[in-house]
């Protein structure tokens, strides 16, 4: 049976029909549009000689069995945040379906293949991404937090997971489906702008940005906007000001893909005839060497001070969140630039700005790749998300040549 | 009866603790605690001759009756800011109720000589300033929306001051008690920190600022905060900060005691994963001079057009509010300086940066002027605020001086 990427893009199309509306798709994880998708998954792989395996953690595993245990991985997500879009995380598990179909036709592969949609890559519902793969990953370390974590209706994430079968307390079990893993596939919509600037469908994925994020807060006076004159006065909006603009400068210094983002100012008082006395910065800086990452961080830490200085205000960095960059396999990259060339004739390399449950899998210790496929105007998380058809299936096709690459790969190792 | 500067320090003193809390003054307007104020100083005037009434707009007059009709105003205000300072607004009804004592102790003055406490100058429950100072000046012009005022608890503001008296339908009744006004003198704490880090106690105010209070929209792109390569982005908080460090420089390069506020940036969508779409700028520019702040306008306008053009984003500015510069009486701040001369030693001329109820007389034709005397650390609004007793003092006897000048000044006119 030969390996027909028309018949993705008319999946997908399907599945938007099935678990969409007017403002986009509405597959948000542990709700019974999720569970439809995914009883809509299983049913099309039904008529192929598949064991099926819901693991510790939610997560659904297709495995073809090979001549060997070593396992090629193929991985993507069938939840989508809410008023999301129709490729964000379903196109990888289509694509991946379409392939292990392709395989499945020519007899028993060579090692084992197996697909995996992962439970809840979007965190939308609890704020907590990754869920399923972090967990078979082993780097779910944060459940004591999970279990007080609700949704806005007030229900448990233990509650709402329990609802489909998962104990939050036995999930990292899952982990063992990774006992066998030799190599972890993950085609994705790039959601950035990169390949649609350079007119390129498909690009090779380095890793996943180490990501370093903190709020700085600014302490001046607050002060009559009327009769404070204007060297008396300490503005904490002067220091948040400066940074916003200075992190631009420090990534443009860097290189190498470097991003810093300022999200947001909180004001107080934040009105208008006054002088902000505190300003809550968000900033986000990301890089794919953590020795530039770290030398970034450095560098708006001691540019801050000074700014303070200069306005006689205080400053104080208090870290949200960080990651450390997650490089992918090097043999893998070059089997993943040798399927695009061959598919689109030619490939790029380039890092991912967002996480992915890939992230989780390479942490783990599992060769990993990425492919990554244009992003119209580089939009997702919203109904406007969109990809060319013809790069829809040219992402298909260079899955599947990527994956039979990577069989041989294996199995010759 | 000599003037008894001391008098007014303990008067204020008695004040506090009849209408003060541990976090500061209550005597918010068309409240039960400021009627409180009210009567109390009603009854401290009670043994003077004096023709007692609340016009239409709720302002109580205190009338000395001298040997013309044409009239020396002195007045303030008894209405504070909730957990205000012990001296915003009764300071200088206190010191001009001294300085009436004074002179009707000499017997029928010259002029006829009016003390003045303005029904809600602080706007402080219905966010409407200047309540009772705007209807005698003429310039409420606002009824229909005044109609349509609430406060938290959603009593309407007719309803509020109906309770006091007052028909909002006649307010502007008041208008008749400026036909006989010659002069208008208003004593105020600074509110600034000039005459403290000048070490001076008094000064003669020239006017009150112009103001132009703007909202300026920011609009960009919004786009993931690690997809999104830095020059690929159209930042709205870039054009915010750059607007928010340039005014400083407007208003240090304008001079003349010129001042812009950027009292706030509200981001959209203000998360630390997205480069921010839409940034609400609040923006407050003032000064003496009615050229200089439209020319301070003009390159601010100019300036954001120009960071719009190099951030690829979009500015548009929304007019909140504005007033022309108020200047003051001439020859009355030469009468104003004379008195803080003799008894301070020196004097200082200086704007006032907030409104005052001087600035509705004066615009409503009457010559005024106001006498500032030094803040602590300019803090107003707050339990904080505080000027040294001896100050205090000085300022009683200056006022009492610069009416004395006044009332010579109108009757030889």
């Amino acid at each position: 049976m030969a390996l027909d990427p028309a018949r993705v893009v008319a999946q997908l199309q399907e599945l938007r029909e099935l678990t969409g509306d007017e403002n986009g798709a509405q597959r948000v994880a542990w709700t019974e549009t999720w569970a439809r998708a995914r009883a809509w998954l299983a049913d099309l792989l039904s008529d192929l000689p598949l064991e099926v395996e819901r693991d510790a953690a939610g997560n659904d595993w297709y495995t073809l069995r090979g001549e060997t245990e070593r396992a090629v991985l193929l991985g993507g997500h069938m939840d989508s945040v809410p008023n999301g879009g129709w490729l964000d995380g379903c196109l990888n598990v289509l694509a991946g379906a379409e392939a292990l179909r392709r395989i499945a036709g020519e007899g028993t592969p060579a090692v084992t293949v197996r697909l995996v949609d992962w439970a809840d890559e979007e965190g939308a519902r609890f704020g907590r991404s990754l869920f399923g793969s972090s967990a078979a990953g082993g780097s779910m370390a944060d459940q004591e937090e999970l279990r007080r974590l609700t949704d806005r209706e007030g229900v448990s994430l233990p509650d709402a997971v329990g609802a489909f079968g998962v104990e939050l307390d036995r999930a990292l079990e899952a982990h063992a489906q990774l006992a066998t893993a030799a190599a972890y596939l993950e085609l994705h919509i790039e959601q950035g702008p990169v390949l649609e600037s350079r007119e390129l469908p498909l690009g090779a994925v380095l890793g996943t940005f180490g990501v370093e994020r903190w709020r700085v807060t600014w302490t001046g006076q607050a002060a009559h906007a009327g009769s404070t004159p204007m060297k008396e006065r300490r503005d904490a909006l002067a220091g948040a000001a400066k940074l916003a603009l200075a992190i631009r400068d420090i990534a443009r210094e860097t290189g190498g893909g470097a991003v810093c983002t300022s999200g947001g100012v909180t004001c107080r008082p934040g009105i208008v005839t006054s002088v902000v006395e505190t300003a809550e910065q968000l900033l986000d800086q990301r890089h794919l060497d953590a020795a530039a990452l770290a030398s970034m961080l450095a560098r708006a830490q001691e540019l801050s001070r000074g700014f303070a200085e200069e306005e006689r205000i205080d400053v104080a960095w208090e870290r949200l969140w960080n990651i450390q960059p997650i490089l992918f396999d090097e043999t893998l990259i070059g089997l993943c630039d040798e399927a695009i060339t061959e598919i689109a004739g030619v490939s790029h390399r380039l890092p991912s700005g967002p996480l992915h449950d890939a992230a989780e899998v390479a942490r783990a210790g599992v060769p990993t790749v990425m492919m990554f496929v244009q992003s119209l105007r580089g939009l997702s998380h919203t109904r406007l998300e969109d990809t060319r058809e013809e790069h829809l299936e040219q992402s298909v096709a260079a899955l599947d040549r990527l994956a039979a690459k990577t069989i041989a790969h294996v199995a010759a190792a």
